[in-house]
């Protein structure tokens, strides 16, 4: 699709619902222009100064009052978008919010595509493409830590961080043609042992990152753990006693149809979601062929199991065989219910509980949250990434860099070295959109909701 | 619930949900200092101009960075409550609102009770009471003629109106009462003739706001309809037609756990709500019993049925009969469907539809138009009474006037004329909140929604 960015642009800007107040967000050059054609307040929006609040009435095409309105003036370059923006704060309606927005339309503004306000911001320089991603993953966060990593990645640490290695890798560069420009003259302005030191700090530094991976995906995306067990060893009351606990228990997403029954749970910030294949099970049964699919997948798909057992029953082999086919052994957390019947201690248990009492449940929580992150701890101020695209860039910077060494290390032409770093330097330009196709841009922005 | 109006409050002002921006408000008295507790921008917000905006960080706590936000300054009297207010504009996001609010309630902030806002407002002269109780009705609008009957007493026309017809009230009682005081000198300041006359007109006017009671109640509540017939006269076609057809369906409130199918139209900007007893019977039937009570409840609370015949089968005279007695006839719409198997059109139908091809069916929505609001047109400026409070004020001020007129007919002193008159004053006072109690307060704030 071909987006004019010189366009004006409009969308709602809260949520859908009823509430106390609503947002238009209006952003292009002169954009003031098109807004006082339907707001009438005391003054023109068009001669009002930036950040500055007004209060007028907007009209429909027809001369009817919409409503009584706030406009909240912008102006070039200190708006969101970097551009001349109004924002229209109406009564909480969603018609009313309608009819503005329908009303403008007639005034050479058009409705802003998904996450086109970003995107300005984005190509106007207000942030850069890893800040971009983050505004939706800042509004997508449902606990402390997955809007934490999105704080850090919104505020720059990322951005800062890959800036650094690229400066690096420009400086190396520059420096090796350089000295190909003034080969003839035979001077040296940096030696190859010293450039494979550097390539070799900048890999150290790209492997630190690549690291934080598994915990930034994790406090990103949320852990899905799958409670698989023969029935009646259990799994209700561990869920249930989960409810109960005072630690907070995300609200559940309106719309999810699965038959398997879900609960998400937050660990110190850590979204846990909780799959109970309760009442399905897991070995093949003629009748139950669609519960065992689905059974199995959400054990292929869970980032951990528990495999609940209980003291009165006992090990339950051949599930745990058809577990470790599926998920395999390091993502399985064996545990045993009902302690309180515990005869024999002598058990391949990871842990033992009552999901009664609570007993043990604790070091339960510990277990997920080490098996989920890890034991590692990040400072505030860690560069952490969270995001495929990002690791995928990372790795294809590392895979240049070591073409650099070994370039080095067969004694090639200084033009090879070098363009194994610009390689890299480019690979790491594309995290924060130093180096971007439309491609990429339309992927990115088409997961933006409306109005950001 | 003793509440203090000298409080800072603060809620939520967006709706729930995914959105790019959520608003929170803050309102009281310095509440700019509480709020520069947690704002961090390159002024105080306890400086600023009011009606500008400031960026920021808010910080928890604990010294966290909850978001980077706009603040918008409003100093008092010029914000909506009156008071010194701040508006947070924030990422959207729910646990981003959730932790700035936990956050300011540490610093002597408290949650605002549903409508205390706007409760302010009035409390603080900005609107009268029944532009208040005009805001829910704006907020909740869903069709045109709705959102135009409630901006209509939100512009005050009903206030105005009301105002005009006490001052009248309140200058002749004043006149009777001067008369009184100087009743031995035998001047006379107004005869009783002409206060009679007055009163009559005051009670012509009462009259004609009384008259749009029918109407505004219907475009600010919408029309319930049922739709009766027996199965297969082509009731679920019927609605589906109305599906098809390009008038803007009512998007579906969410919720809605009714067995009996509910669709909504808009028919020129009014509501109309279609409830289809599809196969449930109301005659009397053991198995059904359920079914039978819900499907008479439908009909009695309808305001209008479309009571549904086919030419295949005939007139459902059994039906019919069952109707009238729940119904009353002057509600009864009687339509034919199938018409293109008419052979005889001696039938007692208001009309003749096919709810296939769409014949008949434009004369149907005028139809339901026609019933639900009369064909009296009133002009944009005519103040319209839509809620049941305001209807049985201005009753209770015709009785009060009607007691006037009884008094000076029957020749009784000035003074019992003139307490009529000030009871009529103060009934008509109720309305726009002059005279008014706790509990009419409590009443009327408690249906708003928080954050306005």
């Amino acid at each position: 699709m071909l987006i004019n960015h010189e366009d004006i642009i409009a969308a709602s800007a809260t949520p859908q619902g009823v509430g106390a107040l609503s947002i238009i967000r209006v952003s292009g050059k002169n954009c003031f222009d098109a807004v006082d054609k339907i707001f009438k307040g005391s003054q023109k929006l068009s001669s009002a100064k930036s950040h500055t609040i007004h209060y007028g009435k907007i009209y429909s095409h027809n001369g009817n009052v919409i409503d009584d309105v706030l406009a909240s003036v912008f102006r070039s370059p200190n708006s969101y978008t970097g551009e001349d923006s109004v924002e229209i704060s109406t009564h909480g309606s969603q018609l009313i919010n309608q009819k503005i927005l329908e009303t403008l339309l007639k005034f050479d503004v058009r409705l802003a595509e998904p996450g086109e306000f970003t995107k300005r911001a984005f190509l106007n320089g207000k942030i850069d493409l890893a800040q971009a991603e983050a505004v939706v993953d800042v509004i997508n966060s449902r606990t402390e830590a997955s809007l934490k990593g999105a704080r850090n990645q919104l505020d720059g640490l990322l951005s800062k961080k890959v800036n650094s290695l690229r400066e690096e890798l420009i400086n190396s560069s520059s420096l090796i043609e350089l000295e190909l420009d003034f080969a003839e003259e035979d001077l040296e302005f940096i030696n190859l042992d010293q450039i494979k030191l550097k390539i070799e700090k900048i890999i150290t530094e790209i492997d630190k990152l690549l690291s934080t991976y598994s915990f930034g995906r994790v406090i990103r995306e949320g852990v899905n753990v799958a409670i698989v067990g023969k029935p009646n060893v259990g799994k209700s009351s561990l869920l249930n006693y989960f409810l109960k606990e005072s630690r907070a228990i995300v609200s559940e997403i309106p719309g999810t149809t699965r038959d398997i029954i879900r609960e998400e749970l937050s660990i110190d910030g850590i979204l846990f979601r909780l799959f109970d294949t309760a009442g399905i099970r897991l070995t093949e049964d003629i009748i139950e062929k669609e519960g065992v699919l689905r059974s199995r997948q959400a054990v292929a798909d869970a980032d951990l199991v528990i495999f609940m057992n209980d003291f009165e029953s006992g090990f339950a082999g051949e599930i745990f065989n058809e577990l470790k086919s599926l998920s395999g052994t390091e993502r399985i957390i064996t545990i045993f219910n009902k302690v309180d019947l515990a005869k024999n201690a002598d058990v391949q248990s990871d842990l033992n509980i009552s999901a009664l009492s609570g007993e043990g449940i604790e070091d339960l929580l510990k277990l997920l949250k080490e098996k989920a992150i890890g034991t590692e701890t990040y400072s505030e101020q860690t560069a952490i990434i969270s995001n495929a695209r990002h690791y995928a860039a990372l790795e294809k910077a590392k895979q240049n860099l070591l073409a650099g060494i070994n370039s080095v290390e067969e004694g090639m032409s200084g033009e090879y070295i070098s363009v194994d770093l610009r390689n890299a330097e480019q690979a790491l330009g594309e995290i924060i959109g130093e180096v971007t196709t439309d491609d990429i841009l339309n992927n990115i922005f088409e997961n933006f909701c409306i109005g950001k």
